[in-house]
C-alpha cells in the first residue's frame, strides 16, 4: 500500500501536529499508557525497574524505501518496526518493557496509513507486552519513518547475554532456517523471545547475537578477537523459501542463507563442556523451534572458515551503506 | 555547511556500516561506555537508577532541511539535537542520564560531516554528563537525520514536574527572554536544567513546561480543562533580537514572542498561596536567568485571554506538519 495521497484533505497535513498526536493516542488505546507514564508531558515517567534485573536498550527503524516498499500494508511495516527490535531484546535473553517511537514525515502521508500502521502496532505491542510510553512527531519533505527505541529488562536473576564471551571449542547454534526472508520472513517472522530467555537461564550458553546481516557477517557478533569461527555448510539449516528464492537470485540457497539479511533468529554458543546430547533434548521439550549445530570457535586468526564450502561461494553478509 | 559529498570517497558509502559504526564509536569517545553498557552488543545494557528516582525518556530529532540547513555547522546540528531533548528534562526537573541515537543517512553524506557531528556530540553529552550508549545507522536515499532518545532521572526526593496540575489564580511565569530564536538562539540556547531542578525542589511550582512551539501554542501545556491562561502582553519579555526579526518579517517583536517555537525557555505555574516577593527573591539569589510574571490562571472556558492585546494580534503558535 502506497503510504502518500494525492488529495491534501486525506494527508496528515490537514491535521496539524497537534491533532495528529491526538489521533496517534487514539489508535495507541491501551497499549499507550495515561500521563504522565505515557504520551503527553514534556517526558514520560517510566515504570520502576524490576528489582535484580538490568535494563536493556535497542534502537532500528523502519524506513519507507529501504526497509518496506508498497507491497507492504501498513500493519506489517508496524509488525516489523516492533519485531526487529524485539529480537534484539532477544539476543540478549531479556524481555520488552516499554517503547519510543519518533516518527519523520512528510504531509503528504495519507491519515489512513497513519491509522493502519498504529493500530497495527497497539495489536503488536499488546501481543508482546510492550507500553509506547512516548513519541515524537516531525515532519521531512518526501520522507516516511519510524524510529523505535525499546526497552527491556533481564529476567531477575540470570546476566544479559553477551556477544563475545565464548571460549575455544565452544559449539555454535543457530536457531530457525535461514535465507528465505526475501519471501515472507522480512514482516512475518517471530523473535525469538522465549528462546533467549531460555538460554540466559540455561546457564550453559556463553554468547547470543541474532542474525540481522546474514551469517556471513554476524558470525563476528559471536566470534572473539583470537578465535576463528568453523562453520560447516552441510550443517546450515536452509530455508525451503531459499529454494524458490535461488531460481529467480542465480545464487545457491545456501548463498542466501550466508547473505540475505533480516533473518532475525539466534546464534549462539554454549560452554563446551555441555552435554550436547541433554542440551538438545531439553530444547525439544520447550521449543518446536528448529535448532542447528552449525559449528565450532576454534583457537586461530580471527574471521571464518568453511568446511563442506561450495566452489565459488562468497560469504559477506548484507552491507548497508554500500 | 552542506552535509552531502560529490566525491564518492569522502562520503559514508565508500565506508559501508561496520567501518562506520566504529568510527562513530571512535568520535564519542568518552562519552560512549564500553559494550555491554554502551554501543557493540544487540542491546545496550543500562545502569542501574538512583534509588528514590523516577526514570524519565524524551525523543526529539533533527533533520536536515527542517531543522538545521547548510548555514549551520554540524557541530551546531548536534547541539540543537541534544539541547532540544535537554530542554524536556528540564521541564520534568530531572537531570540527563543517558541517549540513544538512531541515524537516517543518504551514503552521499560526507564522513567529515559526520564526524564533526559526532565529536560536537561528544563534547555536548560530556558537558552534560549525559552517556551515549547506544545506537543505529540506518542508509535512507537523500535524507540525513538524528533520532535521539534522551533519559534522565527526578531527583531523589521530589516528583517530576508536571503539566497541568496547577489550580485557579495560580500564577505563571516564564525564564528568559522569548521571540529571538530566528537568529541564533536555535542552536545555542542553554537548557534550564539548574531552574527546572530547582523549580521541583522548591514545594511550590505546580506545573511546568518547556516553550518549544511558541507561548501562543505552549501555554496550554500549563492549563488545565476548565481553566483559562490570562496573559498580559506587557508583561511578556520580548527579547532584543526579536526587534531585529521585526523589521524584516513586517510582523511585531510581541508576534514573534507568542508564535516562534524553539525558545527552550520554561513556562510554569506557582501554588496560588505563594509568597511571590520571596520567591523571586530567592530566585535571583540561585539565578541570573530573567524571570517574568506575564499572567495567572483563571476559572473560565479553556484557552487564552490576552491583556492589552496590540489589534489585529494573532498568538497561535508554531504549527507543524501544515
Amino acid at each position: 500500500m502506497n503510504p502518500f495521497s494525492a488529495d491534501p484533505s486525506l494527508a496528515i497535513g490537514s491535521l496539524g501536529e497537534s491533532a495528529l498526536i491526538e489521533k496517534l493516542r487514539t489508535w495507541l488505546g491501551a497499549s499507550s499508557p495515561t500521563s504522565p507514564f505515557g504520551i503527553g508531558d514534556d517526558c514520560a515517567v517510566l515504570p520502576s525497574v524490576t528489582p535484580n534485573s538490568q535494563q536493556l536498550v535497542t534502537a532500528d527503524p523502519i524506513i519507507y524505501g529501504k526497509h518496506f516498499d508498497d507491497s507492504v500494508g501498513p500493519e506489517q511495516a508496524a509488525a516489523k518496526l516492533l519485531r526487529r527490535n524485539l529480537s534484539d531484546i532477544a539476543a540478549m535473553g531479556g524481555r520488552p518493557t516499554h517503547a519510543v517511537i519518533a516518527l519523520a514525515l512528510s504531509s503528504n502521508v495519507s491519515i489512513s496509513w497513519i491509522e493502519s500502521f498504529y493500530k497495527g502496532l497497539a495489536l503488536e505491542a499488546e501481543q508482546f507486552s510492550v507500553s509506547i510510553v512516548g513519541g515524537d512527531v516531525s515532519s521531512a519533505d518526501g520522507f516516511l519513518g519510524a524510529f523505535l527505541t525499546l526497552y527491556g529488562e533481564t529476567l531477575p536473576q540470570p546476566r544479559p547475554l553477551l556477544r563475545k564471551n565464548a571460549t575455544p571449542e565452544s559449539p555454535i547454534f543457530v536457531t530457525g532456517e535461514l535465507g528465505g526472508t526475501r519471501i515472507k520472513k522480512h514482516y512475518s517472522f517471530t523473535p525469538r523471545l522465549a528462546e533467549g530467555q531460555w538460554l540466559a537461564q540455561s546457564g550453559v550458553c556463553t554468547s547470543c547475537s541474532d542474525l540481522s546481516d546474514g551469517l556471513g557477517k554476524d558470525f563476528a557478533n559471536i566470534t572473539p578477537d583470537g578465535l576463528v569461527c568453523v562453520i560447516d555448510c552441510e550443517k546450515v539449516p536452509v530455508a525451503t523459501d531459499a529454494e524458490s528464492i535461488s531460481k529467480e537470485s542465480q545464487h545457491s540457497p545456501l548463498y542466501h542463507a550466508f547473505n540475505d539479511g533480516e533473518d532475525f533468529e539466534l546464534i549462539f554458543t554454549l560452554s563446551p563442556d555441555t552435554n550436547l546430547d541433554a542440551f538438545k533434548l531439553d530444547w525439544e521439550a520447550n521449543f518446536d523451534t528448529p535448532l542447528s549445530q552449525i559449528g565450532v570457535l576454534r583457537e586461530g586468526e580471527s574471521g571464518l572458515i568453511l568446511a563442506n564450502e561450495p566452489s565459488n561461494f562468497s560469504a559477506t553478509g548484507y552491507e548497508h551503506l554500500r
